[in-house]
């Protein structure tokens, strides 16, 4: 039976951080669903269609790995799939605790499904979306953080 | 003379992770006073008397403990009720700078008073009250995270 | 030729912290140009003239200190004074975080720029504008924290 | 093709936090290795043989679960084997520091082989084993921290 | 009934930093022990009876202070004395995560048994004894960090 | 008058880290002394006179850069040199905490002499010196963490 992975998240916009990880699962995993949260709590920069395309854009080729979004709780969406392995990306110290919380809070919610960590490449470890969006927002060259097909979208969201 | 310590908090709402702390205190000092910020800076789920009386529900019982409000800086208050002692938990390396810095704060501003610190059971040590609310909204069952009679206000106010 | 560096920063408003790290830049470097970041994404307290009026104020009679305001990107406006290096204060574990994401996301933008991390006096290191602020709009002496001139007017923006 | 994961360790003695961890990733893989290194930089307690031996029975009676022991560099006995996956159990800071400076060392000599973290269940997240050989070396009861069949000859093993 | 609470360590010599959060202790319990671990596992600088002499030294006057040495694992040397508190000083998050450790496994031995942290001066938040040691080797005056008494026999043991 | 840093260390051996950190310094400063602690505590691998000569090859080219050898507390040393400034490299948040107990150490016992911090690239930011010795003896393919002229020395070295 192939074997495959969740790796949900908001994607608002997709990074090379992302794309990276996805490169990665798909060497591990069967099947990679990424799972764009449409019902995302903070207010998102881009509706989640927009979404749905970049990331569909980002991956194309890779193979095994399909673009969906969801509604709900995450691991009630995973078992809708019949899936038990959820993916997330560690970078620092921040994030590895409100990860841990996360995949905690989900355990107890559901200790059938099972959360797995990967670690991005050390060339976008630092990487932080809230300081691309600053970044780009103040005019910098983002070109080396996200695809073009984000890049332009992007500067002019920052812009409105 | 009895020996008396202040637990000052939000409580918005109280879960088992604060219960069972004020339990571990009961056991510490002689009295506890579980103190509800009533000008607690972010705009809170539930008002003060709410928070007060799910407070008492929940350490109804317990030996020595009794819940009150605030208003103002928690070092006025505890030197108001005589006491020189406020007690705090600690989950996680977020916590523990934030509540360092406050702790700090509060030694600079009345010397007199100190902070001591608990730790949570390891069943409650990365709970995350921000999650527990997140999961409610999306509808989950947090019967294991807080009380039967918080689980069904709490449900309620994140529907509206 | 004199080596200069720029402390980049909201400075909203200046505290006893900035002003001891000012202090230890201007031992080190020539020149330190203070530069309060106009378009800081937080709504700040304080207007930009307000703000370098009490930087000013504050570092009156330190030698080879100057104070400045500037617009957008940070390493563009280093760029245009001919500046190769950065200062940052670094405090505790989560500035660490977000001090490093922000060095590292300023290299990659402009390389021939390099960020300096500068240590705190211990008394203080685990100051937060965000407690002082708290602290003082619930009517704390905060003497000890900022300067009288910064006191003051920081009471009363808080009190309106 | 089934999907095979290493799990390395030099598991001097095994824990229940390494089994907690073991069944975990024999949910997610279709084989799991769980791999003793025998040239282990610090000196071991007990030998590679007598660490085998107790980790297959730990292990006894879980589907997929081998355990073998191997010398030399992790990566290169993961080629051995032909596995691209490499298993690691994350607890608190300093395991997430020590690990990631592992997984990047790692990556950078087998850029093949992904490095993926699992979570013990929270009641041995706190788990060190230099804790138990302490508290065993002190006469403690740790018939809750590993299986009977290490608690004996740890004891025995400290006492000499 | 007086409370009573053990504040145990090696004490392999006595720091300010020590002797301000005995300090700390004796103004939240009625008695504090301060109490030597005889069967420290690392080989101590000096013997137990020169650590309880220097203890006793830096505590003189204390009221409702204490020094003993125990054998053997501080919770039972609790259980013996009837005290249910155990003190510890928190410093920085290394500290944070080995006395985390060790109070919950210090818990899951003893449950009846409560561990409560105290945060030291800022002035010794960042001491520690390991540097203290390397400085003193090498000639420093250590006198800002140990008293007299401590500061010439730990010289003259370095330069043995 | 040229502004002058000291970067101390044992570099034991010199690494692609310590080498990229060295460049950094020399873009800031005027002189870098690069300054090899002869009393390095822990038993080094290499003799001074080696280490020395590692970093001369290292360093040979680089404008401003020295490389020496020193003997006792590195203030004491700075004072003989009339430099006031140390360079040190931050990575991770063990590397943090260590490096901020020695830097206030430091600045107790001299107060007129700082320490500044600099950020190796992301390549560098995870790379430990132990891990490398660790693969170094298991026969791994360091050259691309140590000069060529460090890895056959090394790897003899670690074979003895």
């Amino acid at each position: 039976m192939p074997k495959t992975a969740i790796y949900p998240g908001s994607f608002d916009p997709v990074t090379y951080g992302h794309i990276d990880l996805i490169g990665r699962a798909a060497k591990i995993f069967d099947k990679v669903i990424v799972a764009v949260a449409h019902n995302y709590h903070k207010k998102p920069l881009f509706t989640t269609p927009e979404r749905l395309k970049m990331l569909k854009d980002a991956t194309r080729g890779m193979k095994g790995v399909t673009v969906e979004s969801f509604d709900g709780l995450v691991i009630e969406y995973a078992r809708t799939k019949k899936v038990n392995v959820l993916i997330r990306g560690l970078r620092m110290i921040s994030d590895f605790e409100y990860e841990f919380q996360m995949a905690l809070t989900n355990r107890r919610l559901a200790n059938d499904i099972e959360t797995v960590f990967l670690m991005p490449s050390e060339n976008y470890a630092f990487l932080s979306s809230t300081l691309i969006k600053e970044a780009a927002a103040l005019g910098a060259d983002i070109s080396q953080f996200v695809p073009k097909f984000v890049e332009k979208p992007l500067k002019e969201r920052l812009r409105r």
